[in-house]
């Protein structure tokens, strides 16, 4: 799996992801970079290329100078993400994405999660964005510090995370005001898709909606951005209480 | 200017955007579109042609089947936004952006922004994404619901507005935290850039810096969402006091 761009690259060596090689513009080689600084202190092999080699090798386009050559991306299991929240003596705050399709959203979902203090994220097997370069480049390297649960059946997740006293709310229009809820709790939000929304037969499964109020014509915001503003609230109620 | 897609027309024509002539799917003459429906309505002029003059004519790829051709964006002037303010008895609420380039991040924001009650956004004539074809459909017609106004000089916009009474903070790390400052006053945010988060000049120039709390390694949000987190916290306030 390749990581690409200043930031991915720094936040992945920071984070010790496993990089077999880093690839850097040759340009750089007579500079103190710190991104070479830190790589030679992570031990990580580093080779100085011309640019056209980085420019081919990139996936997006968009390396800055920079791709890493990592392990690919290591899913874990939703029991995981509990045994984190217990070990780190928090309470669980987790996020589970229905079908989320663009990259760009993942990715800035994963980094707002990582900001937020979310726990984890839980994603379907099926008909949805998985863990890609894009992705990464996207999370910015937030990817490296968040656990991430790859599932073939959401319910079942939150059957899972129900067990464990987790309260599991659809972030949606048609419910509770968000800004009303006591939401300083074992939480689980579910975000929906870019086009649909959560699923009829989720959402009812949920313990509740969270709604927050537009005041404009348009009726729902971009998901990462919806993501964004529910995380930091139930940040803000953790932090400053109801 | 072409308004691609079936959400970002749908707003367009509900919001009276003069639209030249509508372009749709010849697949879809003989059925009851609502979008089609809704443009007869609205007495435009709607025009059936084959999928491929479609895909010829998008800049984006992405038309759902339908194209409008609307005449272009037009800004308006600071005073606008704080007439605007005046007009619907509330206090002003305006964001800036110091440097969006992303046109995905500057429609994402204008989303958010319409959601969130926001009056007005102010933009930069320079070094700055303008209103393009991706940004109204990223948008998805919010564009059409919002004042945008496009200056010269960011500092001199900052004037006008405290000469109205407005507070101008900057939303910065290293700054108040936003959760125990009061927003509910005459506001204005300003939103950095991708990359380089807000001039030195121009937060200095602020009457404050608006922190929001971040509790990963991860030391920033995408700025679409640091701004819909920004808009939705003065909302808040709004809605339910600090």
């Amino acid at each position: 799996m390749l990581i690409e761009g200043r930031n991915a690259v720094r936040e992945a060596l920071s984070n010790d992801v496993t990089i077999n090689k880093l690839m850097v513009d040759k340009a750089l080689e007579h500079r103190h970079d710190e991104i070479v600084t830190l790589a030679y202190k992570k031990h990580v092999k580093v080779e100085f290329v011309m640019k056209n080699v980085l420019d081919k090798k990139s996936l997006t386009s968009r390396h800055q100078s920079f791709i890493a050559e990592a392990v690919d991306f290591k899913y874990c299991e939703v029991t995981d993400i509990l045994a984190k929240s217990k070990q780190q003596s928090s309470v669980p705050f987790i996020v589970l994405l229905d079908g989320i399709e663009d990259p760009h959203n993942f990715g800035a979902i994963i980094r707002s999660c990582e900001c937020a203090g979310v726990d984890g994220i839980i994603i379907p097997k099926n008909r949805a964005c998985q863990v890609n370069e894009t992705v990464i480049r996207t999370s910015t390297g937030a990817i490296t510090n968040m656990l991430i649960a790859k599932v073939t059946n959401l319910k079942d997740a939150i059957d899972t995370l129900k067990g464990a006293g987790v309260w599991v709310f659809a972030c949606e229009t048609g419910g509770e005001d968000i800004y009303s809820k006591n939401l300083n709790l074992p939480i689980a939000l579910i975000i929906g898709s870019e086009g649909k929304g959560i699923k009829q037969s989720l959402r009812a499964y949920a313990d509740g909606i969270l709604t927050l109020p537009l005041m404009g014509k348009v009726n729902s915001l971009n998901a990462s951005v919806a993501c964004g503003v529910a995380v930091f609230e139930v940040l803000r109620q953790k932090i400053k209480g109801v």
